[in-house]
């Protein structure tokens, strides 16, 4: 099994947290999400307490929600006692509506409206990540317009290479986020950023990528930060409070890649930072990192009944289910793989390949290709592993598809997070508003 | 300009439907789709009187609903004469709540549930376009249940190249939908179909590829369509009365693309299915047809606001504006092409590249790259065209984004036909359901 939280029962069937997935999805319907409630915690603590361990007082992971932007999670978050990253107003207002302590929110993203900088200027939230020039100067008159002082880091590429996927590496010179160092860009961002009356800086932030296996890239995201942060003490007379490294850590989604040991690699990069930092005559600051997929990712599967089997015959076979696209687009994409197999019969000899097709009228909606599975049966639950970061937080409506639940289970029982969505819900906006 | 209904005026503002779009960004804010009420309704009169005319009585375009189920759309059928194709049951439940005459309803799909298929012999859905046999056997069970006698054309794949991009294309023989001819799967179909005491073999169905610009491809479905009617009468001695020929009608998207003349193909494609049949001895057949891109793709046109614009000196130049894939995935998706201009200065020369980048925090998130604007600034209006399809009908959560307004514009007046999403209506599943 790829994960440890999974088993299989007498019956044949797949368990997680020690609970029979063909039973909830007989309670629950398909399709369904469903999560594990204690591995996501127990990931939340090993992130804190490497955080604060190996980089020391002040230092902390933030939840980043848009990898699966679920209240109860947010419960979660703040329970545990870590940060939250929002990138929009809405996931904000998620935060706010589970009394997200605002002082440990960072709000992210390349493009924040000046509504959102005003709403989040108000709430009071703890750190803005701020994007560009245009965005300070609005963070700044907003802060101001309250009689406020702002506290924000400084989004800046280091045009590292996290030798991962074009569409998810950002810490490029050739990104839309934030301003680059090697350009000069970063050093008149920070000078910007000094010169204004109504911003605090506290920092400089960078984000590398997605899905890094490799400790490599992230130590040497840390040398080229350390770098920057003492020219800017030696340049601008600036020395900055907090670094944050942005996220990153990889998550299996097959066999073949590794499962990194998250206290280790945060022992490492630390190891690594704090030596560059010093080299530069840098005092201790505070680091703050920002995981969302490593949190959610494997502490997620998705269950779908099989609607129909079809064969091209010395072409293809053919699984049709009874979700798709709508609920995870990563296939659609980015060809993302993923580890599949059947809930109900998962100790079955995995011997037939299978195109996993949605049920939208769309020719690429699929999960996958060429994935090996018993041979299937109308009524057979498929499930799909690793579905808990970027499945919901990206579905659609396509087709008018409904979203489905988020199921948690917890001590041996479950419990609905998030509520199968009706027709109704769905067009909502198409109703009278009364 | 790409489209007749799109003129710029005295303060060198984009007009659509003669309607000052610049203006209309203010009164309903950013992001904002606009449509072109009678552009979609003259499209429907187009394809009934073409389809009536040249393929004679009981010929139908029934609007494909996927493209965007919009229920003012659904009105606009429903008071226009013409048919709605359905693909799921929120599809369904949308023609229900404006009263569509469920006769004039075909239900598509490769993966419709038992619920679904319920829910819609219930209702008394005029047709399923049935994609295999199990769910034949699904229609036929739920139709003896309901003690009724349910139409049914069955979906064949005829093994067609429509010369089209294949992430769209349906009709190969390797396809999730229907049943292929060649391989006598479709042979079989229909034999299982006629054995069935419940449903009405009403004749057959294809779809071979979307954003076909020239007859020859719909030519081509014609003829193998015929010759497989013909065979199945030869065989089975059963006489279709109804082909249905599918959708796919090309819509320009940019400069290069032709625009098609609807009457005059369908005018060529009816004399050509007419002189197969004849050739093979077949009486009149209805004859349906299933446009949804080309009913509402070139109607709507979406605006957004510049919110930064950045530049990474030698490299490229961006754009950041306050919607993207949430909003219109299918760049993120096909690397869709698109025409884009300033809204607000549609007059001005193009002459500076930019890539388009969204406001979700993904690497992933553009509209668009070497897209030429007039020298972007701040808070100018960007309009991208041809966004009336796969479009809100495809929109997402991603980053807790709510899916923007449409407004349609008639007799040089604007209305709300969706409403703008709240924070709450998007969470809604995440509330109490009191």
């Amino acid at each position: 099994m790829l994960y440890d939280n999974l088993t299989i029962n007498e019956k044949g069937h797949l368990c997680m947290a020690g609970m029979d997935t063909a039973e909830l999805a007989r309670q629950y319907g398909t399709p369904l999400y469903l999560m594990d409630e204690e591995r996501i915690t127990g990931r939340m603590r090993t992130y804190k307490s490497a955080m604060s361990g190996y980089f020391g007082a002040g230092s902390l992971p933030f939840y980043a929600s848009k990898a699966l932007c679920c209240r109860r999670i947010l419960e979660l978050a703040k329970a545990e006692g870590i940060g939250v990253d929002v990138v929009s107003a809405g996931e904000l207002y998620a935060a706010e509506s589970v009394d997200f302590p605002m002082d440990r929110i960072c709000f992210h993203g390349s493009c924040k409206t000046k509504a959102e900088i005003d709403y989040a200027v108000r709430l009071g939230v703890g750190f803005f990540i701020c994007d560009n020039a245009e965005e300070l100067r609005r963070i700044d008159a907003a802060a101001a317009k309250c009689g406020v002082r702002q506290s924000v880091l400084l989004r800046v590429t280091p045009a590292i290479d996290p030798h991962t996927f074009a569409a998810v590496a950002t810490g490029l010179i050739d990104s839309k986020f934030g301003l680059p160092i090697p350009t000069g860009q970063a050093r008149e961002f920070t000078r910007l950023a000094l010169s204004l009356k109504s911003v605090v800086l506290r920092g400089f932030h960078c984000h590398i990528g997605s899905q890094i296996f490799d400790k490599q890239p992230l130590c040497d995201a840390a040398t080229v930060m350390a770098g920057f942060a003492a020219d800017m003490r030696d340049e601008l007379g600036y020395s900055a409070e907090i670094i944050d490294l942005g996220g990153g850590f990889g998550v299996p989604y097959v066999e073949s890649e590794p499962e990194i040991d998250i206290d280790d690699t945060i022992r490492l990069v630390a190891e690594h930072y704090k030596a560059e930092m010093s080299r530069r005559g840098f005092g201790e600051t505070a680091v703050f990192m920002e995981p969302g997929r490593s949190i959610v990712g494997d502490s997620g599967l998705t269950l779908y009944e099989i609607q129909d089997v079809k064969t091209i015959p010395g072409l293809k076979n053919y699984v049709a289910i009874d979700g798709g696209m709508t609920d995870d687009p990563r296939y659609a994409l980015y060809q993302s793989r993923y580890t599949m197999l059947l809930a109900n019969r998962a100790g079955e000899r995995a011997d037939t390949l299978y195109t996993v097709g949605g049920r939208c009228c769309e020719s690429g909606d699929m999960l996958g290709e060429d994935i090996s599975l018993p041979e299937a049966r109308v009524g057979d639950l498929l499930c799909v592993l690793t579905t808990g970061a970027y499945n919901y937080s990206m579905a659609s409506h396509y087709n008018c598809v409904p979203r489905p639940p988020i199921v948690m289970l917890r001590d041996g029982k479950s419990y609905t997070a998030v509520r199968r969505e009706s027709f109704r819900e769905m067009l909502a906006c198409q109703f009278d508003d009364t």
